[in-house]
Formats: structure tokens, sequence, C-alpha cells
């Protein structure tokens, strides 16, 4: 869904008052007036991972050679990274994952072989069939562009909306953050790899199962799509709370550590380095017991990183001691 | 939906026959890839206007600066086609129109404004929801690229598909061909401006009010985007008919016959210029009456123009003479 600026609503923030993103300005002018005009329920203001509409939920995501992935990405990982994107939406609603329609953009025929090759694997390995779509030409020299449609079927109990935290509600996050991060370091050979960085990077993992198990118990729920923190306040934005997140609770991976100090910068940064496609969600702690059998059951790790309570943003704290906001958030498209 | 290559289903033709196009051939291999992953009947093997699924109809097209609009096309217009390309692939299938996603590459913010205006606009005027959607930056320099996923309600009946014409069956289209190709030709400034004509290729309008009325009454439907010979072939491919059409009957408007002597040179460029966006179908003689006065109450003009043998591709005559038919069948995308 919408990037950055679509999920400002208007409140006070950060990531606007960058003076390092000047050109921000116009994007966020752009998608407020697309809010002006998005005016069914069903666009939930342009300010969710997806539309819900009739029992229907539904995303479209873009990704752009040289800003969302890498020129020499294999096509099979452009593949992967398109369809999971989009389906890591769905995941965030709670929706169980039909079909998709693919904007794709022609390039030269091993390339695409390659790329068909990779959509079949992904769309096989979530049991998702492809509805249609379109190709077309782009003038040489352009960069390679392509879209998503995903269409799923909501919960039963409806899909959770990223404004229905509470405060009081716990917050967690699934998996481990930051390793994406560091498997584009490697990536770009900034870092020696490491295959479970490497994979998180190039395959990322919505969790499909585990947002439609978890559903019910939540009040609100996302995907950490641009960095743990960014999307933390995201939702403390579009839910009128404020998010109390403890750095030190960040579930950072073996391989992560085995190559970073665990100190409170390796923690922001994990944090703030994006491509994580976990998800983050807030539930009274009352429905702890819950998760944690749910989580138990499919083999999914939970961690409680914060609290939500009254107020705006987010506040870090590490060992009780409170910690600067750092200026950059996550990953500006 | 899918261009050229994806309508063609291993039947002899035309089209890829053509020494100038060798490079459609990896995207004839890349589309016949996908549609060995598109195995469920909702895409209809990638050889519709648009994929069937529980009730809704789906489609997703894309434009291309430079490609499927002019770069000095106003904002407002390239919004307005954007939307009617897909809703007109709607209208094809008999579908009421519901909602899209849009993605889109941002550019300037005074282009960006305006075609937030053309969009507000062609939304309103069709009665459709913006659901959601997703903006990107693209690298300075790239074309402007959009992507729109429309989806719809399929009618009652179930939506025609592309590849239900019979023998026997009257081949109709609506309103007139050619406008738009003419309005092409004006804008580039190869002739005098006509308001008609460049109003058909600037603000193309889907039959909507007349595809949701005729589909029941109707054997095969489909859009005439890339031009009626082109697209009136392909219905035939699909049928696995052959289409016998009378030039002389083909529709031309006194606009383009303003401009244009009525000769069979001006009816086969008006009947390959493509951008026409009104609709063929076909039907049994019998339903001639029942579409005479659903065309009548709606103020649609339709026109038969020919009759499905036994056979394959298409037949031209011209007052019951047989004519060759040209080398090259409409807009090769």
């Amino acid at each position: 869904m919408f990037p950055v600026a679509a999920r400002w609503d208007g409140s006070p923030g950060i990531f606007y008052t960058q003076t390092s993103y000047p050109h921000r300005m116009s994007e966020a002018d752009f998608i407020a007036r697309l809010r002006s005009i998005a005016v069914d329920p069903a666009a939930r203001g342009l300010n969710d991972d997806a539309a819900v509409w009739d029992g229907l939920v539904l995303t479209h995501d873009m990704i752009v050679e040289g800003v969302h992935f890498l020129p020499d990405d294999t096509p099979q990982d452009v593949a992967w990274k398109l369809v999971a994107v989009n389906l890591s939406d769905l995941a965030a609603k709670g929706a169980a994952p039909v079909g998709v329609l693919v904007g794709y953009s022609l390039g030269d025929a091993a390339w695409d072989a390659a790329f068909a090759d990779g959509l079949d694997l992904v769309l096989r390995r979530f049991g998702v069939i492809l509805l249609g779509g379109d190709t077309v030409r782009v003038p040489a020299g352009a960069p390679r562009s392509f879209g998503l449609t995903a269409i799923g079927r909501a919960p039963p109990g409806g899909a959770p909306p990223r404004s229905g935290a509470r405060p009081g509600d716990r917050i967690w996050v699934t998996g481990s953050i930051g390793n994406a991060g560091l498997g584009l370091a490697m990536r770009l050979g900034q870092e020696a790899a490491n295959e479970t960085c490497l994979a998180a990077y190039n395959r990322p993992q919505p969790q499909l199962t585990f947002g439609q198990a978890i559903a019910p118990h939540v009040h609100a729920m996302m995907d950490v799509s641009d960095g743990l923190l960014i999307d933390a306040q995201r939702m403390a934005i579009a839910s009128g709370c404020q998010f109390g997140l403890m750095i030190e609770a960040f579930p950072l991976s073996a391989a992560l550590l085995a190559v970073r100090p665990d100190i409170i910068d390796t923690r922001l940064a994990a944090a703030t380095a994006g491509d994580d496609y976990q998800l983050l969600f807030t539930a009274d702690p009352a429905a702890a017991t819950a998760i944690g059998e749910i989580a138990a059951g499919l083999n999914v790790a939970v961690t409680a990183i914060g609290h939500a309570g009254v107020g705006e943003g987010i506040l870090l704290t590490h060992r009780a001691q409170r910690v600067a906001v750092p200026a950059r958030l996550g990953f500006m498209h």
C-alpha cells in the first residue's frame, strides 16, 4: 500500500520534519489528495496495509529496480519479493490469500523467463493463483518496474486495522528484526555473507498462517516493511496512542549477533533497517497466553517489545533508561 | 489484461508471422509461460479481457509514457485513460465496476496534483471508489508508468467470455471506430483538429451500462482496444470460429468522414487504429430485436458488421467482394 507519506495523518511526527527529505512534501501532498478521493470506508483512509471490501482484502505494491531491489538481484528473487511483500500486507490483515494480478515490464527474454520461474515457485509456495495482469515494453534503459495486486479473504471476525491499538495493550512482533537489513549490506559487499541474513533479504517470508491465526486476538496489526521503529510510529499515530518500546527486548537473531555486538546501536540499526516482513501487533495483556500458544503451535517466535499508553508517537527505553528517538526511523522509499 | 501475445492460443494467425516484430517471440514465450502458471479457471487462460473469480471481475492494465500515452498528454487525460481502459475491460465482461487500486510513479508535484484531479473526476464519473494502491519514485529520466487494478461485480448470469462465439452468430460493435486513431493523428499534428476525434483519443468512454445490459444476450464479448480487426481476430481464434466481416458496414463517424473519403483504405485504417474502447460481441441472430431495443434504450449505436462461421481467423469483404486481410491488423503494444 502507500509508502511513508500515506501513513501520515497530520499528527505531529518526526519523519516529515527532516530537512533531508524536502521532496517528500509533494508526495505527502499527493497522497493527501488521494486520501480526499478515497472516502469509502473500504479504503481505510489509505492508512492501512490493505483495503477491506466485502469480505476481501486487497493490496497493490510496486517494486522498482534501483529503489526496491538491486539491479543484480536474481529475477527469481525479484519475483519472490514482488509476491511476498504483497502477501505480507494480506498477512497483516489476517487474510487468506487467493490470487494475484501482475503488472510486468518486459526486458530480455532470459531474465523474463527466470522471473516467470520464480513467480511460479512463490505462487505455489503460498498456494496463490495467478489471475491475470498485463505486460508492457518500456523504452530501453528505463528501470524495471513491477506491480502486483493481491487479493485475499478477510478473517471471519474482520481484518484487524492498523489503528486499533489501545492504551494498556501489549506490543508484540514476530520473528527477528534486522536480518534483511544486514542481508542487504551483505549483498552490497559491506559484510561477509551469512545465509540466514541473505535469505531474509532475498526471500522474505510473509507470516500468513500466523496472521490468520492471531487476527481474532489482536487490536491492531501491520507488517514491518520499512523498519520496526517507523512502522511502530505509524501504528501509534494511526491509533492515537503512544508506544513505549523496550530496545533490549527487540528480537535479534543469532545470525545477526554473530557479526554485530549486542549494543544499543546494533539494536537501533536493526529496528530501522526495514524489509523484515514480520508482523507487529497489539493485544490486551490478558491475551498473552493465547498468543503464546498460537505462536508455539505454529513454531513462530513472538516477542513482547513494549506497551501502548496515552500520548503520541514512540518512546524508547533501554533497560528502563530513556533513549532519544533516532532521526531516521526506517527506510524512506 | 495481457497484450497481443496473451491472446495467442497457438492457432494459425497472422501477426506472429510478421518479421517486423521479431522481438515479440520472447514476449509470446513469456506469456505462454505465465499461462502455464495461470491454470485456475478464474484466469480464463489469460485469454480474456479480465479474470472472473467468485462473482467478481478483475483486471490490471498498465500504461507507459511514450508507449500508451504521449509525453505531452495532460495529466488529467492520462488519469482518465488509465481508469477508462481498465473499466472498458470490466464493461466487456458485463461487470458493474466497484473500485480500483492505483500504482503510481511520482513525478513533479504539479503534474501529480493534476493527475489526482483527473483521477477524482474519472472515478466520480463512473461511480468507482479508490480502494488503495502504491506510489513509488522512479529514477530521474525514466518514463512514467502507471498500473491500475479494477474490480467489478460479474453479471448475475455470468461474465460473457471472449471465446463464446458460435458459427451462425451475428457480430456487432458499439459506437464508431477509428475516431481515436484519427484523434491521435491530430494530437501528433498530422491532421487538423476535430473535437469529436480528439475527445475519443483523450477521453475514451467505457461502455459500462451497455455492457451490463447486453451481457445476458451475447455469446462472446470483448472490448476493442487495439483495433477492430486484430480484436475480431482474437475473438475468432479464441472461439474457434471464422469471422466474416463486411468492411462497408464498419461504423465510421460523421466526424471521421468529414476529413477522410469513404473508401476501403479509410475503413481499413479505422479498423486497425485502436484505442476505440467500443464493445465487440456476437449473439444469435434471433437476439437482434432485443439488442436493438437495449441499444435504443441506452442511446448507444450498435452495428452488425458480419457473421461467425466455421473456420478460423477473419475474412474480409467489401460489398460482397473478398478483400485481402492487411498485414497489420492493429496496434501492437
